[in-house]
This record gives structure tokens, sequence and C-alpha cells, in this order.
């Protein structure tokens, strides 16, 4: 896999990306249909359930963004990459980093582990 | 899961274990049979494949042990650590991030990622 950057800002595109229709479209040309997604915080199946956590994410968090972190690191049909959620051209207060298993080009399962988390106020 | 150490230091310590016999032992106790482990030099199934997979890294690096860097972080059936390989008391030359997933207390799969690799002479 020579792409994993290019794989990696596919996966953020997807997390920006506001438009339900569109996140749907985004899922279909690069999501198996039976994908699955887990966080320390959630836990997501298939199209629909992964377009409405991404969109419960954006909801709770409606002027920040994602954006990559450094250079994503791949081999085979392995890819990991940091990223950052946050306002736009500010320090962001999220982190993580997330480890995909994509095949035959499409994201297969994702699992995202926290690197930066806000303390309680 | 609340022993992500717990269990990342039992990954380490099998990849010290130089006794064969041993090792099987361990994988057998704490490796599921259809485990796979993978990394961008290498792919193994099962415990006898995992064993040797190991065997060969501690017959190229014979006065290198693996040690963990700070703490491991997990959560459901996720774990990932970060890893050195070098000489006992000095600073070591590899590194990685190991991805392992665990399933009834067993590791299921195993995904390493190079962090730091030394220059080619």
């Amino acid at each position: 896999m020579t792409d994993a950057q290019a794989i990696a800002q596919r996966y953020i595109d997807l997390w920006n990306e506001r438009d339900g229709a569109r996140r749907a479209d985004i899922l279909a040309a690069t999501w198996s249909s039976d994908a699955r997604y887990t966080d320390p915080l959630a836990t997501a199946s298939g199209h629909a359930d992964i377009s409405k956590l991404i969109g419960g994410v954006q909801q709770r968090f409606p002027k920040f963004s994602f954006a990559l972190i450094g250079k994503a690191d791949g081999f085979g049909d392995h890819v990991r990459f940091s990223w950052a959620l946050g306002p736009k051209g500010a320090d962001a207060p999220i982190k993580g980093t997330d480890f995909a298993f994509v095949e035959g080009g499409k994201f297969k399962s994702v699992t995202g582990f926290l690197d930066q988390v806000p303390q309680a106020a």
C-alpha cells in the first residue's frame, strides 16, 4: 500500500462531511458495506450506522473539524494515522490515532484510540 | 478491559522468551490457536508460525530484548502499546507500536507498526 496518506485523508474528509447524502456517497465508494468502526466512546457497523455516528460527533462539536497530524503510515492492508479535532486555526483539544484495515481498497474496520481529551471542567 | 498494561506485558514477555517450549506454553495460554500476527516485515498465523517468527527475530538480534514504552492503552477488546528493541541498559535502536485484538482474554490478532528503525549503514 503506497497511498496510506490518501486513504487517511479520505477518512478525514468523511468525518468532516456534514451533508448526510454526501457522507452516504463517500461511504458507498470507500467503505465496505459491512465495515465496522469502534473507539472508546462508540461502535458502529455498516454505512448507515457509521454515518449516524459521525453526524452525532459533528452535532456535538459544531465548530470543530478533523485534520490529519503528521504522516499516515501503512503496509499491506493496514494503515495508521493520527488526527486532531478542534476549531479551525487554533490548537485542537482532542487528538487520536486510528488503525484501519482496508480490503480491496475499501475500509473494512477502523479502531480509534484517544491520545488527548480535554480535562473535565 | 482494565488490564491493558498486563496484556501488553504478557506480549512483551513472549517476545523475550528464548526457550521454544516455554514460548509454546505462553502461546497456548494467552493466544488463540488461530491468532494472526502481521507487521511490515513478516506475517504469521497460529502458534507454531508465530513462535518461529519470534525465534527468528531473536536470532537476528541475539543481544537485544523488548521492553514496553510508556503505558499501554485499551478499551473493549482492543489494546495498543509501544515497545523498544535494543540492548539492555542502552538506548534502543528499534521502536514500534502494536495493536492487538483480544478475544476471550486471548490475543486474536496483532498488527505491528515500526516507529523507529536504524538508518542503513
